[in-house]
């Protein structure tokens, strides 16, 4: 692993987030301000397997950082969870000098990095992006803050017309295993209940909150379920249905918001992030080190090993489900 | 209908619209630059029915020219359908001594109000607030501008998506009568093909057009549809299985856009035209007018009889639709 | 000019604006609808002298729509006034084959085209694109919606710190000649005073409405003046100090919002006027016809001869500041 | 200070920040939920000298999470700088039976509560309120994130503009002592160079990144300047002027951004991190503790003596200035 890292390979897997853009510029530019070569792979670990490389320099990031979504494509790879995919792309990258990648993705992007590493002894180096903020190592994940914006934005034009109409909204917003969105977007947008797959409120306690908010003058409401939610093992329309029946004045509705949460201009905070973690993800491979996460804790970039990475679990802040219990009364 | 008005009661009713808070602002405005009164009836004609009445002045409109929704609420009232609910909002409109009023909305309120004017010739006047543009009688409505850059900036966010996982997206935006949204967001978001309730495009011709922008070169597509289409009789979700089917090559994903499209600030196209309507709402009032819709065409103010906004059926734009076919290839 | 055109040259002149690049797509793109070719000319005129040509089919304008500024850039050109300069330029286009274009600007870059037409009897159309929207037969130019959006938005924000705070704000909108952005920027965002080039309210006038807005309970004010105002021949700092000295209990500052204003991603409205406009522009020109300026006027796309559209004087809509006066109170 | 706190004041001081509103919501709910006062004290110390007080409950802190600005308004006052200004504020408080303070602002509004505090042992808590992040004993304040998004998004725009024009902006952003907004927002803006008041880059070196940045093939750059820069003691339009003298073929504008930085709805991250700290300021007060500011470190609440806070320096960070090195390359 000591051997020095001339030419590094760069790819987007998994789903794509607001960020991985301006993590892909600062990688490549990383590579120029050092003077080696960056090979950019498209569509992910598939692109890989097809060798479907291109060279990049500076100027092919050019206005790039203000985008959603990722230049590099991605996409999912079954092959390259065989050991003829692996090895397949391993002669790509052999064949194109590449003698180290950064992946930037999520838990199934590094396990795949892992493995490979493992298999060639070829370094490998992982940044997290993915706006559900549920791998362990880092207090934020790319696209995060940004997905969190824009669902906040969502909600308050929602709110406008739930309190036109003295209504009751259903928000889904994504987060299949993890609340962080829901929670911090609920706390955001100022929801009356926040509905997360960490904990089960129980249906008592969500009419209660609900009647109890009534009582206390509010004549709308909003309810942010998390895609993971199962409260009493219900989808958002069959607790829309539920409330329906039990609390008849209540005018319910539902809204996904689904995959806008997803693209967008990245924020400040996330276009920062990326260009951080992609100079430490960069810098450390030159450093003769490998198999490591980039991450960010108390605003200073961290390592972690990519098996604790993918091992780990990210919990639930519980001091902001106390926030959230205090700030709805 | 000669009298003159001297205080003018203001509503909003139907579904809610960005802008319809800034012509609020306008009608109480103009009232006090006409040194008349003006008196907010909460929650449409459920309100006047139940004499849910408050003296508005200047300060009372202050700052809400950039908020969506509408301070007045807005409600159904099946009670307004019966003539002794009609009869109970005329004896608390004269017990208040309101001599007009002025109501936002959409058909349905504009119905009621002209069966109200004939049962008690009492002095009405509409004015159009609804995000679908689907009123004769004015180019554009209430709301109609700031719901498609709505619409607009969601579908940019999807098609980072789409397009960094080659993905087809069918997005439902609303529109259950009128294409309006559908056509002119699908036009402004670059949509490959746009599916309206006013034609029925025909599941052959959607394969195709998908077929050939692939053959193009395009990997990614978006596909708008109107909450009203009925393409070969399918729901979105049942053009989605369609397209799986037979073309098995596409990831096809939904995404309903759902209403977030009835909020948010308005533009300053809605706020400019709501101050426009509202001006000219109560001085057409206080020139001895009544029955009238405000609307906007060829950029100046005019006057629709209520009985015409009502029974007029506005068109769909076929120059539009050849520009939609064009700029799509 | 009866000749057959069969392949169009584009290019984009004068101050950049949201829109021109959806412009650009639907040139590209119904040249190829109609099976000619399109020639992209960059840098304006300049380019056209210096022969900076690039073919651009359905592809090279994927992923623009919602793109400000221009892919094709703009530049100002003192040669192309002189006639050397333009009979390079019409070498250039010669030896391309090109034997039409379409130029979107302004009325300079109109006037430009004009001479052009009248030297070498050449084929031109032009599509205004401006945010001043000071542009003889349209009722609106490309850029213009999204401009007084953008210039809302930052009010918007402004006010914020305006009521925050009890200060009285004097905001410079963009509109050298015109009061276009100014009237109706200022009108959407609540504005208490609006100061445009066309007519010069006076300092008395000034002094004794923010007075009275004061008096009516008013504690802070926003005054929305245009570049090209000259209230007093005052610019707007120099309006400051005499406020200041003059109504010594106002707390005043200025905010000049400047070229941001030209900049971002084009409204629907804009994107869709774009379209409509560069399908007009292309097809006017297989018509055989030549030398005119596609306009929008009740919603309809119209033609106006160029010569008419320099010489003409878009006015001010009385009727608006009719409004503003009321709605201000 | 055992003694338990019953009535809480709540005062906003110094420039507003978005988030401000939040951070008011979560103090007056965290009171109404353990079953305390709160008086809201408007415009700060001054109406704190002027009894300027009224009672607060959950629903007067309704729908404000998403504005901009402060509904308790803010002012400076002189006259609290005097022992005879705070001793009025001081009896004003006692016959309304406040028996502890909250203040939400920066370092001046931090220094006139210890005053405060050490004159009638009163017991007081700051929360971090400011746009400028140069507060000592936190890593975020409230109304920084916000802040990045508006220039970020602002120069955004401008870019559409540089880069259609091949022009060189100067871009001046706030930030007397701290370049924290213009060295994030410059990462997150994609700039060439970033000028900040912590060090002088220097005249030759400007030119020169300049000039290699054009010899790079950029044929646009922005440059963010932070207010307090004084790059050789040259303000912003100095700086254009030097540049147009020494690179005379670069086409030099200056946008200054102005008041807009201060206001806006506010970012998510802004919103949850005033809920947090308005919690935690209470229940700091109701454990008997006082004098401390509430600050975010390692994504959790902490307290600092208000005294450090105020004599503490924030210091730029190291690694931003040379990640901002790299990435502009």
């Amino acid at each position: 692993m000591t051997k020095t890292v001339k030419k590094i390979g760069l790819l987007t897997s998994g789903g794509d987030a607001p960020g991985m853009n301006a993590a892909i510029r600062a990688v490549v530019r990383t590579c120029v301000y050092h003077n080696i070569e960056c090979i950019g792979i498209y569509r992910g670990y598939q692109g890989m397997i097809e060798g479907d490389f291109e060279t990049m320099d500076a100027r092919s990031v050019n206005n790039i950082i203000n985008r959603g979504g990722t230049i590099l494509k991605s996409a999912r790879s079954s092959e390259f969870r065989t050991k003829e995919g692996r090895q397949k792309a391993y002669q790509h990258l052999k064949n194109a000098g590449v003698d180290a990648f950064v992946v930037i993705g999520g838990d199934g992007s590094f396990t795949g990095a892992m493995i490979f590493n493992e298999e060639f002894d070829f370094p490998v180096m992982g940044i997290p992006g993915t706006i559900d903020n549920d791998i362990y190592g880092t207090t934020f994940t790319l696209g995060y803050d940004t997905a969190l914006n824009t669902v906040v934005e969502a909600i308050d034009k929602i709110r406008d017309t739930a309190s036109s109409h003295n209504r009751l909204f259903f928000v889904e917003v994504m987060g299949r295993d993890a609340g962080d969105i829901a929670l911090n977007a609920g706390i955001g947008a100022g929801a009356e209940e926040i509905l997360i797959p960490e904990e089960d409120l129980g249906l008592e306690r969500l009419l209660e909150s609900l009647e109890s908010s009534r009582k206390r003058g509010k004549t709308s409401s909003i309810v942010v379920v998390a895609e993971g939610d199962k409260t009493a093992g219900k989808s958002v329309f069959e607790l829309k249905e539920y409330v329906n029946e039990n609390l008849p004045d209540y005018d319910v509705r539902v809204s996904v918001l689904g995959h806008m949460q997803r693209g967008g201009s990245p924020s400040c905070y996330d276009r920062v992030l990326a260009s951080r973690m992609g100079v430490k993800a960069v810098e450390t491979l030159l450093d003769g080190k490998s198999t490591y996460m980039v991450g960010v804790a108390c605003d200073k970039m961290i390592l972690t090993p990519l098996e604790d990475a993918v091992k780990g679990k990210s919990e639930i802040d519980q001091e902001l489900l106390r926030v959230s219990d205090i700030v709805t009364i």
